[in-house]
């Protein structure tokens, strides 16, 4: 069955909103544990309850079920969190707690507080266990042929281990941390895209963020219902007719330069990876394509491909 | 003191957020009474006690002060309900009751349900008092001069009863019952900058909503502290150099064409109608003006220009 546009966004933004004080909200927040560092009043996070109770008597940590919070202790300064973080994780992932920590990436993600300061660093494969905002950059690569707008549409190899044969964004990548969102860009369009770096440097436009409330399924691999609360800095870039992405390392199959209709066809049939749909929404939606007028959701939809996360974010 | 671009956003997306179940929140949604419709179950907005109040034993309405609940009981199609609310509204106009009455404007906002139905018409200058949400459209006009971008900027009429004096965007109105989006940008493009139809017809691209929960102060006129959550579809449209749009009627004082500079400061100066300083803090992202590397509170600040209301909007 065809997915509507909103399906799309759905499949995406998957934690309930507190709509009316919605019994599915409440239920599902009341499930949850809050992640929490010492001395912060703020969740971080929500965790599943089998999640946080692997964390039981663990040094650095604290357990408290009648506020349902995890707490963690060890350290205080970013610097000694990350320690305590990176300790537990590789302990777990030794016992191989976790199906997660078998995708172990080597990359560090940075959690940060109200005032925006870095709280500390986590392990990238590590970060839906916690439930923690992560951040990334999406661009979507279009150019004009003869006055039509097309679109520059990656395969992503079928090898991937998450969401493979499926269709992309031009350039996607996670940031890591110390990173800034256009830098990451820079380097992601240069590896993913063999896409020149003055051309990126100079063209690439950026035109918001795109955020989301995921709740893991099993495309994304590992442990299900995990919380992935993201913020995707999103850029345009036109290119000349003659320029042409091409795969820069084994991560994309093939691009594909698309009509807009292509592009929300395949949208229709679920062959986009979740989150790369949204991007394209967005796009389509700034650019004057997707409108009130063909769009009954257009209104919920805007809203949607930019919630508000309850969480601290930089 | 000079307004960040946040303190921007607060003054006219006040109404808090749920975020870790914020007491401000729960204290305000505990306040109000929510208004609905005889046999539907969502709120349709949210009234304060005070005005909610004066309903009480009115023929039909409905009064639930133990669920805090105002109900319209009478009629069951859509005319039947807006007859039994023009009836009361102009009943209460009468006898003075509400200060926001004494702008009768003779123009009708629709109320929809969750399946974006129309459930009732109401008088535009009454909408405040009950809290729905009200639509309307939004235009950044924009011109490049030797490269540079510049923004047709309208100072409003001083004589006006709202925001007088202050800078608003190039074109802007609500949308009346019935009428579509981009009809009503047509009409506005006319009557407020006498601008040529087939040339916005041509030019105009939509680029999305801006949405956000308003908490009307002494500036909008009338009864402080009503709620009035709104729509805004946001239009660009590049004119050519030689295109100047003039005032079409007496709302508007003088189009300045000014440099992203000239407007962002004074958007800081606190100059611009709240709302229209938003629209303008949508461009400037859309355009890639306002990016992460320049401004702190990006992120915060993409989200909440696109605030799902929790209440059932077309």
């Amino acid at each position: 069955m065809a997915l509507t546009n909103l399906d799309l966004v759905a499949q995406c933004d998957g934690f309930p909103y507190p709509d009316g004080h919605s019994d599915r909200y409440l239920v599902s927040i009341n499930t949850y544990y809050q992640l929490r560092v010492a001395g912060y009043n703020n969740a971080l996070g929500y965790m599943l309850p089998s999640v946080a109770e692997v964390f039981r008597g663990i040094p650095n940590w604290s357990l408290d079920d009648d506020e349902r919070i995890l707490t963690l202790t060890g350290g205080s300064t970013a610097e000694e969190r990350s320690k305590a973080v990176e300790t537990t994780l590789l302990a777990m992932r030794e016992t191989g707690h976790f199906k997660v920590l078998n995708k172990w990436r080597d990359e560090l993600y940075p959690v940060y507080g109200v005032g925006k300061e870095l709280l500390f660093n986590v392990e990238r494969s590590a970060s839906p266990l916690f439930g923690v905002v992560t951040y990334g950059v999406h661009l979507t690569a279009y150019t004009r042929k003869d006055g039509e707008l097309k679109i520059w549409t990656p395969r992503r190899a079928r090898t991937k281990q998450t969401y493979g044969g499926m269709l992309d964004n031009a350039v996607a990548g996670g940031i890591a941390s110390g990173e800034s969102p256009f830098e990451s860009l820079v380097r992601e369009c240069g590896e993913e895209a063999s896409l020149d770096e003055e051309l990126v440097r100079s063209r690439a436009k950026a035109c918001g963020t795109v955020t989301y409330w995921y709740v893991r399924d099993e495309r994304a691999g590992g442990e299900t219902n995990l919380m992935q609360p993201e913020v995707q800095y999103v850029y345009d870039i036109e290119l000349p007719e003659d320029v042409m992405p091409k795969p820069g390392d084994d991560e994309v199959e093939e691009f594909y330069l698309w009509s807009v209709e292509e592009v929300q066809d395949a949208m229709r049939k679920g062959e986009f990876k979740p989150n790369c749909a949204l991007v394209a929404l967005d796009f389509l939606v700034r650019h004057g394509i997707l409108t009130s007028e063909n769009e009954r959701d257009y209104i919920e939809i805007v809203s949607r491909l930019h919630r508000k996360l309850e969480f601290p974010t930089l």
